[in-house]
């Protein structure tokens, strides 16, 4: 694994220790020099991509970030699997890269107009994927992912939403009306998709959304904030909060195609989001 | 006008000599540097982004032909257009953002492969201009062009097909099995289409194909290229070429959209062909 850990910790990799096909290197997929180098060291079988901006907000005011850190990386790994000839990639997408749509996004269907740079790096990136792999004979896997929930979370509406209750609990203040909607998926469910998708797909370029079917409100996350931590309040809505330009206010997922094939992620949106609250209730 | 003339002439703009609102500078868009220059001088309305590696079979070989002539330029000039607060940007887009297609393409409906990094550039261009025009607030327009032609062509099927008669009158030889097909429109056509949908739409993101619904195959090419130069003598097909790596070998239009709203192009893929072919036998 290559990650300069501008969004991660050694810790969460402790799991990993001692694990000899496990090898860890701390540096900037876009320094070239040292990818190289690994790619000379191991000789890999399949590539998975999943270096990006994780921080949308900051790409928005300044471009470059999603740029470099979410399409020059793209084109970085490309290069290295023509230049090894490695035969099997995965790459990470988003549901950003949809942009505002008013149906339940399809693969393959829905219209690809990114508002954000993250989602245009994240499409720049498909797009490059699909020339590479069809000019140089690679398989590819592209997992198009909605928002993930976990334990440990550092940044969203989840630790926000904590955060506030425990120092006023008088009161629970939330941005904007409440009406921002989006399908969670439990990141366990979110990992079991891809190992599913990378078991039961074998064309020559696999394209899937993976997620839930249903969706959580912010009001509701609000709700069950409450109830997990055991006080009920007056919820004070700003009301004027229209969140980040870049940010889709609503979507969902039409995810009937893996789970036609016999998929099937264990937890809906409000039982990640409750499950979630439960973990990180632990830290904050 | 901004050129590095990689791929034009100063003869072709001849006919602009005098008018006092045409500039021409002659550099590569991306040295940003003189670029600012420009942005400087001249209080733009509207910028018009055409720049790209023109020679896509270059670029298969060199992915950073097209990372760099047409995706790089992309990525700089919507830097101006966010820096000079400009309102309205003009994409020339491409039918090889698509990819292989078994049915006629759709703007918003057809899937975005590409399969040259041509193509890739071309849709990884679409995706920043959607991702800064959101958040820039700028109107755009978008042209997917098809296959077009004209007098003064120095590359693909037609010179290459007079070249061939003319050094050898016995026999026309033919890469292929003469199945390529492809919607041809005249030169003229394709910028009064442009012409007509920047006068006729005014939504905040007008993507539109531009592009006629006949097509010609490259059999129907080499027997009109003997029709105007008034020989008859054997066709002999290659068999084995199946053209380079990236290029689609077969693809039409549905231009319906544009049409339903009135534009309708004088000629069709065949008379493009003809006049093409007239228009040039006059030079070669």
């Amino acid at each position: 694994m290559v990650d300069n850990l501008s969004n991660g910790s050694v810790e969460t990799m402790k799991v990993l220790e001692g694990n000899p096909n496990f090898n860890f290197y701390k540096f900037d997929v876009n320094n070239t020099i040292k990818l190289r180098g690994v790619f000379d060291k191991h000789p890999f079988d399949m590539v998975f991509h999943m270096a990006a901006n994780a921080d949308t907000a900051k790409g928005e005011e300044a471009p470059h970030e999603d740029i470099e850190n979410t399409l020059f990386t793209t084109l970085n790994v490309l290069e290295m699997m023509r230049i090894y000839e490695i035969k099997k990639f995965f790459f990470a997408s988003s549901s950003t890269v949809y942009g505002n749509a008013d149906e339940r996004l399809q693969e393959h269907r829905s219209i690809m107009r990114p508002i954000s740079h993250y989602g245009a790096g994240k499409l720049a990136s498909e797009a490059f994927v699909s020339s590479f792999s069809h000019l140089r004979d690679f398989q590819v896997w592209i997992a198009c992912f909605c928002y993930a929930v976990g334990p440990n979370m550092t940044q969203g509406v989840i630790p926000d939403l904590i955060r506030k209750l425990k120092a006023h609990p008088a009161e629970l203040e939330v941005f904007g009306d409440g009406t921002q909607t989006k399908p969670f998926i439990w990141i366990d469910d979110l990992v079991d998709g891809v190992k599913w998708m990378l078991n039961h797909t074998n064309e020559d370029y696999n394209a899937y959304l993976v997620g839930v079917q249903s969706n959580v409100t912010v009001a509701q996350i609000a709700q069950i904030v409450m109830e997990e931590v055991g006080i009920q309040v007056p919820i004070k809505y700003t009301g004027d909060y229209k969140g980040s330009k870049g940010d889709v206010h609503k979507y969902s997922y039409d995810v009937s195609r893996l789970r036609l094939m016999g998929w099937t992620p264990k937890y809906t949106a409000e039982e990640a989001i409750r499950k979630s609250i439960r973990e990180n209730l632990k830290n904050i």
